[in-house]
This record gives structure tokens, sequence and C-alpha cells, in this order.
């Protein structure tokens, strides 16, 4: 599929940047709890590629990212070499921060990646969204576990898995409408990343479940 | 293989109304644990399809029974989002005792069926045996990882994962002397689901362990 | 590839020592945590082959050990069951120091296998070392998280997957150069398990990461 070569350029770009973002919150997550040097690469790394890794075990896909792009893992070990010299705990906030935008980026890119690669094997639409959703977010439930802590993604109220539930869906009706896959990706990258980022600037908050609350 | 059709609604109806009990016990976990909205539905999936996704990840066997069958992933969001509008805290304990049968007759019917579909791979009995258990068991497991507990059917000392792996050694032994699949399947569905129903009733506990206790 | 009779006897006797020390660790593990006889076999089992079955997933290799030996899962089983009548509390710190020994031939076993295993698939260097560590450190991983524990492996600065990396690298390395599979795995169990030792006699400790105190 010929992409306009600044598209795919733009792509590579952004990709790039929310794995980043995506390492660096494993990363801050690993020196928070003190893990030693081989629990900060393994949640860097369980951070960056353990969603895409986790859709591909389910869609039975090979070669993972990580293995077809090995380079990768060098990449993020020296990423870690280099934090344990240079990063400090006031600086943790400020990084935090500054992912935010890096991270709702990959939300979109991720979860209309992770659709699509679930449609081109024919998938049901609802199946395919979900596959996008686990793409984007699996990465810091799995963080989330090895570090002992419910996933943030599931109770922190704020909308994350959601604005790739509604990139993915976007993706799906796009196509289903005949869009050419390009700009349907470009649309649903737009919806998921639009969303999360009005959620940050909003700091609009999940409604409640008030239910659970006398019985835990 | 053709069943009786009785057979085969009977079959379905217990299915049903099984995965339904396995996505509440999770659903009622997430509530108490005061998870967001996406937590909810992703721990009440988890705790429905958990274990057969994992015994087909281990089986390399596709496509998974929510990806056959998508439309019971719109049943699992219509629950959890009813649930979120309906579901009070005191219906807690009440819809608990409630789901004891209908998940007494799916740890009966899924040991069954996964222990089912191991041995027609013709994999050795006691890994059949095991691909049961995990069939009935690893919705539980995995639901109680993500809510940060340690998985009750571990440490709870109430028969349930033991029913299962006897409900299995049921099935292999009459298939072995010859027992056509229907009749065995009734037969290991009757031995998982009757052991379990009687520990219930009896409330009979497991053997302590207690070297372990003083060093804990 | 035929080997020396001799050396694949002590190979199968290493491999049998270092698994029944993963179990071990395990079955104390759950003991520890007080868990049910379910758990505790859970437990140990997954401590013993949840390693190469991780390792087994994401290279997509089938059958995995347990299911081609299925004797071994009776052998655990009989274990459990024997520790249960046998093990007292006062013989949990013994066992543990008397582990550390089988443990370490383990881990350079199965780092150095399943490097090798990779390397089989063309895969490239870095990935084989990682596959190599994940097998010699999963097990251990998973058994924690399962009990509700921050891994061992990541956080306790005793050199473990570290060894098993330079391990790794030592098999890559010789066989780059023309080593013959034989002896070059000889060599990678002898760098990893030499490391390990050395590092248990010395009391070795990873530098610490500072920057984290702080922030927790």
């Amino acid at each position: 599929m010929a992409s306009a070569p600044l598209l795919t350029l733009l792509q590579s770009t952004i990709e790039a940047a929310a794995t980043v973002a995506f390492a660096l919150s494993g990363l801050l997550a690993a020196a928070r709890k003190r893990l030693d040097a081989v629990g900060v690469c393994l949640v860097t790394g369980l951070a960056a590629f353990g969603g895409g890794t986790l859709r591909d075990v389910l869609l039975d896909r090979r070669p993972f990212f990580w293995v077809a792009h090995a380079e990768w893992l060098w990449g993020l070990l020296a990423l870690c070499v280099g934090a344990m010299f240079f990063l400090r705990a006031q600086h943790f906030a400020l990084t935090e921060r500054a992912m935010q935008w890096p991270d709702a980026l990959g939300l979109g890119l991720f979860s209309a990646s992770g659709t699509q690669l679930a449609l081109a094997q024919d998938l049901p639409g609802i199946v395919a969204v979900l596959m996008g959703v686990i793409t984007a977010t699996f990465g810091g439930v799995l963080r989330d576990i090895v570090c002992n802590e419910i996933p943030t993604a599931l109770r922190d109220h704020s909308p994350y898995a959601i604005c790739a539930f509604a990139g993915g869906w976007a993706l799906v009706a796009a196509q289903a409408g005949g869009m050419p896959q390009d700009w349907s990706m470009v649309l649903a990258v737009a919806v998921a990343t639009g969303l999360r980022v009005a959620a940050l600037l909003s700091r609009y908050s999940l409604p409640r479940w008030t239910s659970g609350s006398d019985s835990a």
C-alpha cells in the first residue's frame, strides 16, 4: 500500500516518539518502585512493547515488532542505562508531564494500527477495535501488574482506553464507508488523540461507579 | 459429531448461564475495587473468557470463542453498562450467592470441554486434564491478578480446581473405556459439578498446610 | 546433532536437578503465602515451567516441554504432595540455601538452551539472548506475580538475569566465531553459572539506583 512519502515519514516519527513515551512511563514506574537495573530494563521494555506483543500473540502474528526491529532493543537498553546515570527524582514529574503529548499521539497511532491489523484478518469490527485498545493500553497494564499495582488504565477515571475505543470505531466506520486506508488511519488517529488531548486539557473524569464504595 | 438436539440446546443454555456467572464474578470484583468503567469491562471480560483464551493460546487454537462469537462482546458490554446503572452494593452478596449454582455448572462444563479439546489433539491424559482445569479456573485467576489479589482459587481451601481435575479424569477414563463422546462429556460435567455442589452444601474445606504458618 | 553420550547424560541430569530447584522455589513461595493444595501445585508448576513455556509461546514453538514430557507433571504433583506431608517451616531456609547451587546450574543451562533455540530460528543476537534470559528467569517472575509480590528478579540487586544475559552473549559470540554447538553451549553455561556462583559467594550487589528513592 503506497503512502505518500511525507505521511510515511510522519508516521515513523510519531511511532518513535510514542514508543519512547511508553518506554519512559515504564522507566519512571520502575524507578518509583526502586527496582534494580534488570527491573528497570524489563518494565521499560514491557511498557513499550507489551501491548503490541500481546496483540500479536492473540492474532497469531509473527515476527513481533521488537524481533523485526531488534535495534529498538538496543535503543531501550541505552535509554535505561542513560536514565540510571542522568535521571534524578526531581525530574520525574516534569518528564511525566512532557510525555503526556507523545503518549496521546501514541494512543491514537497504536489504536489505529492495531485495529487496522485485525481488520486485515477479516475479524469483526468489535474484535478489531478491541485489538486496537489492547495495542494502545496493555503495555501500561502489564507494566503496572509487574509493579504490583492495580493498572492505572482501569481505575484512574481519566479517559484513555475509551479514546482508543472511539478511534478504533472511527477507523471501522470510515473503511466500511469506503474511505481509503491512509485517510481512515489519519481520521482514527485524529479522533483518539483529539479526545485524549481534550480530556487532558479539560481534566474530564469518567463518572463514578458509586455502588462499589461500601463493600470493599 | 451429531448430538441429540435437546442435548445441544441444553449445552448452549448451560454455557451461556455459566459465562454470565463467570462474567458477574469479574464485575463484582471490579466494583469492590472501585475500578472505573474501563476496568469493569476489562475485568468482566477477563473473568468470562480468560480461561478459554489462555487454553487456546497454549493449544495454538484459533479463532478464540469471543472472536467467533463476537456478539458475546456486545453482550458483556451491555451487562457492564446495565450493572453500572442498576447494581447497588447491597446486591453484591445476593448476586454472589445466586451465581454459585451457574458457576458450578460452568466449572463442570468448561473443564469437560477443555479436556475434550486437548484429547482431540492427542495430548496425554494429564495434559488434557490440566487444560480443562485451566479453562475452568484461569478466568478467575487472571481476574484476581489484575485486581492485585492472590487468586482465590489458589488460597481459599474450597475445592474448585480439584473438582475440575476430577471431572477431567472422569472424561479421560470414560473415553479410554470406550464410552461415546457425548455420554462421557455428560459424565464429566456430572462429576465436576456434583463434587462442587457437594463441597458448597457441606462447606468442606481442603486440609490446611500448616508448615507454612510460622515463616510468612 | 549428535552429542557425546556422556555430555547428553550430564545435560539431562543438570536439567532435572535445575527443574527441581526451580520447582522448589515455587513450592516454598506458595507455602510462605499459605496457599492451599491447588495453589502449591500451580505455583510450583509455574516456577518450574513458566519461563520455557513463555519463550515457546513467543517463538511459536510446540509442543511445550511439559506436553512432550508429561511424566514431569506427575513428578511435580508427587513433589507437592510429598512436601505437604514432610516439609516443615523450619526446613525452608535450609532448602532454599541448598537449592542455590542447582538453581545456578539451571540459570546457566536454561539461558544457554533458550538462546540456542532462538538462534536456530535465525533471530538476531539480542533477541536470542533475551529469549535465554526469559527462559531462565520468567518462571520466577510469574511465580512472584501470582503470589502478589514484585518479582524478586527485578528488585533484589543480586545479579541473576544479568548472568543469563552474559551467558547468552557468550553463546552468540562463540557460534559467530565458528565454535561447534556443543562446546559453545558448555561455554555459555560456564559463563552464566560461573558468574552466578561468584555473585553468591562474594555477595555482590548491583549498584543502587538512587534517584528513585525520594519519590515512591
